[in-house]
């Protein structure tokens, strides 16, 4: 794709029509959409020109329809257009690869790790893959220009493209998406009947569990059908270690007393080692940072003062938080460093005067 | 607390120096705390000034200690200081009201819903309080005074006080806490044995779901052992909802078809409702908006204008988001208003000439 090309992009709500916008800028596009308003008013927000009759063939074809239809809308593709390669992005890979029948050598799968809780063409946005992981999937008979294709387009959209296995890709997405968005709405769910009063208690670790929970039932019933057998693994596991929990709170209550209470630890200190796997914003391997805080009077100049001498000791600041209210003399600076510099920091600094107030290592 | 007044907190974690950072500018604050080198450093912070054995006898004493030792440091309070108001802040009230004793007239337990990931005073913050709930439970021997100064201190450091008894507030926290974070545990506990390259397709869902799972094990163990019949009750409602799940997702992977997709769409529609019950940031009746996106040319004043014309038609604009990118000739504008006046600005926009892409309502 080093060069324009046609791409026609069939389904143009959410992810086909923001690809559409990313895409128009450099290849000429082609909008297609069971609903012809949906692809007018895709075509109205810049993402490219509906097809007619008079449509050139185009080299590449992406379906962007809802997952329970991709297979059989890239059947029609490769025998459509027997030329052209064509990939879908629909976030299930396995029963979509099933169902390709014949032209598959010209199918790659994808799956672009983007979206947004709004749907359709209105919420699109052309810099929606920016920084986000772009699955492509090869399968066993996959012509090596249709993944190279691709990938290339991952990557001119600003993604960065992961080759995985149809299996291995639903695996993880079970993992990493789906349960996730049915353990937000299980939650959500046990709010459906509490009394408002406490609602009104609600904070913002509710609201971050539950900010999913606002997804669309049909959308996602079409997706958890497209991936049942691994959403049902990691569901079980979920009941496991539920089970485990419920048997230790109940054992509480009987007893009034804290014999359960290595079941909830045991959770919550999972929870904590499975939260420090996930990796940095850009998916790549979990970063380790120390963090240094230090204590800085509240007067001009001292925050200067101290970046100056951190780099007299010779220690590359990767990220620095000031936090500091009203009511307060002094600020703390959270300075994060590598690891391996965060006692020639902390040192150097208590040399020259400043107060630590502590240093944290961040496991991964 | 019109006046100036001593206070002293005991323990100077977390709540407790923020409390003192927030209440030092207008009151006399004592800090107490098992860990001198704690407090030493919440009065560093500024936060207040450590006891001595010549401290004056405190006003009021706010019991800011983990929730397993919080009653008793409320009766040695109560007996120590015979002329003073004492309140705790530990998030679970029923226990600590069964254990206090002489003297609990002038007890009245409280809870401010505020919180960070991180704990200990290095992490407080003056503006905690701010806009955040604060929980008053009067008992049935609690002195009107004593309730009255609680809710006035919650108001100093900018929360607003919600009335409800122990059983009540333990209740409401289990389910919109408490369940919560545990659920957020469970999920990221998946991730413990998860292949690496799946964590690379994390995406922002599942690090909202897991942001709280980052807890402290011993912490929440405490607060779990304060309230475990609220918590077993809901979290049998939530396994009663996950069996349910469970057995329509293996329905559709044994019969590879939709048979089991009600019990997805289910899950999800619940949470829908759950999730849209959660009130506002300042803990008023869930906000109803009416959302009304339209097309704005990429043309300087355009922005203007519209602003300019949704005044004339006289609607008042609640909110307003841009959405745009370089790729696009047309930004996106979403204006809330109030229900009622979607489609009189619907209407008067198209008549001026916008394009109106859609009119959404939040349902409440």
């Amino acid at each position: 794709m080093g060069r324009p090309v046609i791409i026609r992009i069939i389904g143009t709500g959410l992810l086909g029509t923001s690809l559409g916008l990313a895409l128009s800028p450099r290849h000429e596009i082609q909008l297609e959409d069971a609903s012809p308003m949906t692809a007018a008013l895709a075509q109205d927000l810049g993402a490219g020109t509906e097809v007619t009759d008079e449509s050139a063939a185009p080299d590449l074809v992406i379906v962007a329809t809802p997952p329970d239809v991709a297979a059989d809308t890239v059947n029609r593709a490769l025998t459509d257009f027997p030329d052209a390669l064509v990939t879908d992005v629909a976030s299930v890979k396995a029963i979509v690869l099933a169902e390709v029948g014949s032209g598959r050598e010209r199918y790659v799968g994808s799956h672009p790790m983007a979206g947004r809780e709004r749907s359709g063409a209105i919420a699109a946005d052309g810099d929606l893959f920016i920084g986000r992981p772009w699955v492509v999937v090869p399968h066993e008979t996959s012509r090596p220009d249709a993944v190279e294709t691709v990938k290339r387009i991952a990557m001119e959209v600003g993604g960065f493209p992961i080759e995985m296995s149809a299996a291995a890709h639903d695996s993880a997405v079970a993992r990493v998406s789906h349960v996730p968005q049915l353990m937000s709405s299980l939650v959500a769910a046990t709010l459906v009947d509490a009394p408002p009063s406490s609602l009104d208690l609600a904070g913002q670790g509710l609201r971050d569990v539950t900010r999913i929970a606002g997804s669309d039932p049909k959308l996602w019933s079409t997706i958890i059908a497209g991936n049942p057998s691994s959403v049902a693994d990691i569901l079980r596991e979920v009941r496991s270690r539920l089970d485990s929990l419920i048997d230790g709170v109940e054992t509480m209550a009987e007893q009034n007393a804290y014999t359960g209470v290595a079941s909830v630890a045991k959770v919550i200190s999972d929870g904590n080692i499975g939260v420090s796997r996930i990796p940095g914003k850009h998916g790549g391997a979990p970063v380790r940072y120390a963090t240094v805080y230090v204590l800085v009077p509240d007067k001009p100049g001292e925050l200067g003062r101290l970046f100056t001498e951190a780099g007299e000791i010779g220690v590359n600041i990767e990220d620095l938080t000031l936090e500091h209210s009203a009511a307060q003399p002094v600020g703390r600076a959270a300075i994060s460093v590598n690891p391996s510099r965060a006692k020639p920091l902390a040192d150097g600094l208590e040399e020259r005067g400043w107060t630590i107030a502590s240093v944290e290592m961040e496991e991964s």
